[in-house]
C-alpha cells in the first residue's frame, strides 16, 4: 500500500465532498450536509481562502483528508482548527489517519499556531481511542455547542 | 444609559483584552489566557485579519464586545463563529448582550454566512438562559472538545 500525504488541490474537491458525505452518514447526520459545492471550492481555492487541507492518496486514489481553518482564540491566539479528519471506511486502522495527523502537527508548528483544536462525538469510541494515542491531547466535555442556522 | 454598538477599532484592543481576562476569571480559567497582546492586535488589524469584533460603548466607555472568526464547516459552508460575547459584570442584565447579538445576526446575514455557531459552558446558567431566549437556537452536548497545546 503506497500512501502519499500532500496538500489538497482544486481537483481533489469532488472526491473530498464524497468523503464528507461518507463521514456524515457515519456520524448519523447525512441530512446535515447542505454545503454548496461551488462555494466549497471557492472557499478553499478562491481569492480569500478560509480552509486548507491535506489529502491521503492511497495507491493513486484520494481515500482520506484532513481539513482545517484558522481559529482565533482570545485565550490562546491563532490555532489550527481541525474541521474534518476522515479515512474511507475500508482503509481505516492502517495508519493513514496518523500520517495525516502528523502532517497537521508539522504544518501547525510551521505556521506558528499555538496548538490544534477539534471536536469528537462522545460515542465515537474508535476516534476517541485514536486521539488518546497521540501525545498531550486534552479532552473537555464541559462545553455545549450552540448554533443558529439561517 | 447610552449604548452604542459599533465595529471594534485598534484602539479598543487594550480594553477588550481586559474584558477577556474578566471573562476567563468568570469561566474559572484565568491561567488559560496566554495570548500575546501584539499578536492579538495584528490578528485583528494586520494585513490578514482572522478576527472581527463589535464593541458596546456605554456612556462613552467600552464595557462589552462580541468577537468572531470565520468557521468553515464542510457540512454548512462559511459560518460566523462567535468566540466571545462579554459584558462587564456590573452592567449585565440590561440588554447590552442582546444588542451585541442582534448586531452579529445582521452582520452574519450581510456576509452571507449560513449561520452562527458558538459554545457555552454547561454550568453557565445565566448564559444558557440568555441564549434560550433568542430565536431558533439549537444546543448539542454530544461533542467533546479536544486540543493539543504547543
Amino acid at each position: 500500500m503506497n500512501v502519499i500525504i500532500r496538500k489538497a488541490l482544486v481537483t481533489d474537491c469532488k472526491r473530498m465532498m464524497e468523503l464528507v458525505q461518507e463521514l456524515a452518514v457515519y456520524e448519523k447526520a447525512p441530512e446535515a450536509v447542505t454545503v454548496d459545492f461551488d462555494h466549497f471550492v471557492d472557499s478553499g481555492f478562491g481569492i480569500s481562502p478560509v480552509w486548507w487541507a491535506f489529502v491521503a492518496e492511497i495507491d493513486g486514489s484520494v481515500e482520506g483528508f484532513a481539513l482545517y481553518y484558522i481559529r482565533y482564540s482570545t485565550w490562546k491566539g491563532q490555532r489550527m482548527y481541525l474541521e474534518d479528519l476522515v479515512v474511507t471506511e475500508k482503509l481505516r486502522g492502517m495508519g493513514v489517519g496518523k500520517k495525516l495527523f502528523d502532517q497537521l502537527i508539522e504544518e501547525a508548528r510551521a505556521q506558528k499556531f499555538t496548538g490544534i483544536a477539534w471536536q469528537v462525538l462522545d460515542w465515537n469510541e474508535p476516534a476517541i481511542n485514536f486521539y488518546k494515542k497521540l501525545d498531550n491531547v486534552s479532552f473537555d466535555a464541559e462545553w455545549v455547542n450552540c448554533a443558529i442556522n439561517f
